[in-house]
């Protein structure tokens, strides 16, 4: 089979690479509908995480059920299945408190820019539709994969409620996804600091009610005018840097909440500063799985539209060109068809 | 009047200082009926925090309306009143919101180890008891003002649930308040982690179901052991130390949270550590006037004992001693009686 492989930064390669098998009786491989690239991917590509030895990249999909182990009997080849980017077994201590990215079995899922995809835990990590689901709505599942399921975290660690503030600190895919969740938690003001027009324009439709376009503490300080001199109720980080969680945390009211999503990047934070902040903070890798039902029924019903993210759309094997578009910034999210 | 000014670590006097006077017409004076030392005296004590010019010291009190400014119509002369470490005005946004120690307004206390205190924002800051409490209840109503206010944002902040487990780091008075904060809310478990007699005697009384003396990793250990390998749903910080701050992160579970009252001393936060963590983290000075209707009632009512952490009671004029006894662990906490 084919799949996409990184060398170097700047260097992803669709080549020919192991197929994905049965490894363990609860696997299952499902053949790839659609896949994409994420900004997280970006984190390599530029540099900025070692490589190390070529590997294979991705860990968004969406598919169909190909062969399944001898455990697995929920789930049957010919079923449209969603993932997440961690896999669960879905019956642990952790996967029973609701965090399945916290499975005590849990893997990343690393391989997935490729035409199969073996899915470890397979019961536990992927979700079935009822029945194929039409083609359009195929982008939309695939960024509740991770995308729109990390959106849909942010805002729930920002504990976003009905007639509240949220705030959105970037505005790639997870933060225009943020931005649909905080919407359909209904916050009643949702402001999106970004820059750049077409992603204005996309959070706008998605529901934010403003958008700041001042950074750092220009940025802040913009926050606080609009909010009564106090911050917001809700922020939602979605970058990862130093930069971005310093905002983040200063924008959000004393007794506020920030929601970070975007894995840290040589972040530190300053215990006597969040002391002092009042701000309640709580990230990590989004517990996707247990979204899952819930975020499927809001795009099947066409109630939220988050593949709209997806602003590129090439054949897998134009992989690379994906990485170009989204580092050089001409796309928001490329979309991956084998 | 007599109070206690700092000159140097190690170095308490009680001497004649100015007294106290109504500055603005919101302020009220009371008269003292008890104060205390407190653990985060200590910090500039042992020469871990700057003093600067000599200065008076104290931020917890229960005392007597001497006299009030203009404005103040809500409180009268005689009443017995308890206020907070934070002065508020109850009226910002940040006061409505329930964080009155994030007050618009806010001035901390710092001049209670006094005969006299002025109270800056009185009728927001004071709440007066109905009619003159028994002298034996002061102690209580003196934890409420500081301690016990602080252990029971400790155990909000930590989210503590009815049926949950919790810990407590730091069993100094506001970790065994916090003890007495997570029964009454509820918890189901709760390890103190002490590894002193008395005090891990007073932690069970209170409603501590476990004892953990082990530190650092090995507690961190024992915990796992103790939670199913997972955590604990709440860990309440009652030190604020980086060792401290640590040892709770890496104590609760995946989705449990962390509540951190101990005022900060270079204590740092890893963003990576923290994001995969999956705990939730919220600290910062008690919001102890919301409190203060409620947990006087539980200490008059007699449900609450709060007033046991003081161990040692010196006349105030032997304040000095209270220090020493603090510092050297003689004592978990003075009161001090003008």
């Amino acid at each position: 089979m084919r799949g996409a492989m990184i060398y170097a930064p700047g260097d992803v390669r669709f080549e020919t690479v192991d197929d994905a098998k049965i490894l363990h009786p609860t696997d299952a491989v499902i053949r790839t509908a659609v896949t994409c690239v994420c900004g997280s991917d970006l984190w390599p590509y530029r540099g900025a995480e070692p490589i190390g030895d070529p590997h294979p990249m991705g860990h968004e999909y969406v598919g169909f059920v190909e062969r399944v182990g001898s455990e697995v009997t929920s789930l049957r080849p010919g079923q449209f299945v969603v993932g997440s980017f961690a896999t669960s077994d879905d019956t642990c201590a952790n996967c029973q408190n609701g965090f399945q990215s916290s499975c005590l079995h849990r893997e990343f899922m690393s391989t997935c820019q490729a035409e199969y995809v073996r899915i470890p835990n397979a019961e536990g990590t992927l979700v079935a539709t009822d029945g194929v689901p039409d083609e359009t709505f195929w982008p939309g599942l695939l960024a509740v994969s991770d995308v729109m399921g990390t959106g849909w975290w942010a805002a729930e660690a920002a504990e976003v409620k009905p007639g509240s503030t949220a705030v959105v600190v970037g505005d790639g895919a997870v933060g225009l996804c943020g931005v649909i969740a905080a919407k359909e938690m209904g916050a009643e003001r949702i402001i999106a600091m970004s820059r750049h027009e077409p992603r204005q324009k996309l959070a706008r439709e998605f529901g934010a009610t403003d958008i700041v376009t001042e950074r750092g503490d220009e940025g802040v300080a913009r926050i606080k005018e609009m909010t009564a001199g106090i911050g917001a109720d809700s922020v939602l980080e979605c970058v990862g840097t130093s930069e971005a969680m310093r905002q983040a945390l200063q924008s959000a009211r004393p007794g506020g909440n920030v929601g970070f999503v975007g894995v840290p990047h040589e972040v530190a934070i300053d215990g006597q500063e969040l002391f002092f902040s009042h701000v309640g903070l709580r990230g990590g890798p989004a517990p996707v799985r247990r979204y899952l039902p819930d975020l499927i029924g809001r795009v099947l019903s066409g109630r939220i539209e988050p593949g709209r993210v997806f602003d590129l759309t090439l054949p897998l094997e134009q992989v690379a060109e994906g990485y170009r578009a989204m580092d050089e910034r001409r796309a928001i999210k490329a979309l991956l068809k084998p």
